[in-house]
């Protein structure tokens, strides 16, 4: 897959620092709310950026190591909470709603035949991934046809006029996977042992996290701690995991602003970043999850996220939550009056 | 003044925790939109709680110690600043918007006259405080009237519906006492040494800081460090951080929930907190700003704010910004499908 993602516009970057500190308010008064404005506009190589049809995607995809044990949750889950999103009762479905964010959800590889269904995009590489702690995830056709589907999926977006994308995930097993994913591209070296990026996911106990540390560190001793991206989505990662990583590669091809949501996004996008570095200018990374990988990502990334919820629920909710902050950085340098138009005298 | 606030519904709390677990998420996985679900079900009194009519309201007045020297910006601005909110212009008329909040702007004491105007509550207690250098900024009258303006305030709003009010505030040197109440009502024992509280408000270099604090060093040798919080507000305070402590009882005590801004804003909750601390229950904290002395503040009440984001703007803006979570904590509440209604599998 070639990636071609284009620079954000720096030669802007004064014009824009400009204009922001030109509204009626001290310099700098509004914090993260300014830096985000001003990555906003050099994204979009705007002076005026502005955010159109904003959109949460969410993939879906299940995981051989489910039945494994890494989940305090059954498999079946997975299909469960896609029907959930499709009858619109999810937490991803309230925060659409109330953010007025478009909603697309993706069966990348669920074990469960849906049919033909409104609202549900048919991706699926195959009913679920293979079992880690026995063989490969998935081949390198299958992970290719992932990130080209993403991909494809992004570039749809964007033809259809979204210049903002939020991205989510449902898989039983994925944490599991995003910590394998973390491991590995982050490296113990980055502080990415593998008992630091294992956390409870959905809710395990101490016997359920330490059961499932002793099952990643048998994958591992199966399938090695490839620091190639491309190597470890096959070795460990889902079908949803990979798809993700396309659509964001996919988005920033387009100048699109991503929203990145917490610790399944990010390793997703970890691997998207050791593709193609040029990524990181077109993320706003919504939220700290409480699961503890996702610290050591971030950090990783040099990254600061807006907000710490404690969350710790995925489907793209903390990139939803997040949505209003992006929006108010776009319309405060939209709508604010100047300290010259309003009349407002400077500092003295 | 006689303060009443009602006790929230604890008698609610195991069965509003019930309706937060069964919703289709694990346990816990909303995080802090879970804790403040909680909170407002029990000040509201139901397990369906909703936010009616939500307002931002801001206080403006002006400061006698402004003309010494204790900010960046010339008093004038005070005045400016209300014309450009009565014009929409201000940072708290786009958010105001972007979240449809309601938005009132009180003329608590600004030093001008605005004559009659559309969707300015005149409110004025005088133009402007007294200078705390020489004197009390306002006398034991002039503070009683303001604490009870603004408690009508907000029993009028309650009277139109609104069950949700963000405070906000203008006026130019305002930091400055604000530090001074805080350094009062909080003390050295509470970690707020005048130093520690006092910060560059608008935006003072090095040299200004240093002018500021010995400026407010010179007000505590005249008026010294009265921890009553009546006393405090009349040596030290503004007409709008004493309107704002009257309103923000007068909203306690009709159960509304109240959105507390930023440094300002919790000085004049410092006050009321002290009259009655009953009304901590009904407070959500938006955010925690970048005036050092908000964090000593917060400290002391205990409590923990949704967001950092570096703001130090006022005018509520934080409070405007962390409505949609507090906007998302009750619609997770209605709009989630449980386990039950999902037919979504629970833990294993």
């Amino acid at each position: 897959m070639q990636i071609d993602i284009p620079a954000p516009a720096h030669d802007l970057a004064a014009a824009l620092q400009q204009r922001i500190d030109a509204k009626t308010k001290p310099p700098g008064a509004l914090g993260r709310l300014e830096t985000l404005a001003l990555q906003i506009g050099l994204a979009q190589h705007t002076l005026a950026p502005e955010l159109r049809q904003p959109h949460i995607v969410v993939f879906a995809g299940d995981h051989g190591a489910a039945h494994a044990g890494v989940s305090a949750f059954p498999q079946d889950v997975t299909w469960q909470m896609v029907e959930n999103f499709l009858a619109g009762g999810a937490a991803i479905n309230v925060f659409s709603r109330q953010m007025e964010l478009g909603l697309t959800v993706v069966d990348a590889g669920v074990a469960h035949d849906f049919g033909r269904r409104a609202g549900l995009v048919d991706a699926k590489i195959a009913p679920g991934t293979a079992n880690y702690l026995e063989q490969p995830a998935m081949s390198a056709q299958q992970r290719d046809a992932a990130l080209e589907r993403g991909r494809g999926i992004a570039h749809a977006l964007a033809a259809n006029g979204c210049n903002c994308v939020g991205f989510g995930e449902m898989g039983i097993g994925n944490t599991a996977a995003a910590s394998l994913l973390t491991h590995c591209l982050v490296g113990e070296a980055g502080g990415a042992g593998l008992a630091t990026v294992t956390g409870r996911g959905t809710g395990l106990d101490d016997a359920g996290l330490a059961r499932k540390r002793a099952l990643l560190e048998r994958a591992l001793a199966r399938g090695g701690r490839p620091s190639d991206p491309l190597a470890a989505l096959a070795e460990y990662g889902g079908f949803e995991i990979a798809m993700m990583a396309g659509a964001m590669l996919g988005a920033a091809e387009r100048r699109m602003l991503l929203l990145i949501d917490g610790f399944i996004v990010t390793s997703a996008l970890l691997a998207a970043h050791a593709l193609a570095p040029a990524i990181l200018p077109y993320c706003v990374f919504a939220h700290r999850s409480q699961e503890p990988g996702h610290r050591v990502q971030l950090a990783h990334l040099g990254v600061e996220p807006l907000m710490e919820l404690d969350l710790h629920l995925g489907e793209g909710t903390g990139a939803a939550l997040a949505f209003p902050l992006v929006q108010a950085a776009v319309n405060f340098l939209a709508g604010m009056a100047s300290f010259e138009s309003a009349g407002v005298s400077g500092r003295r």
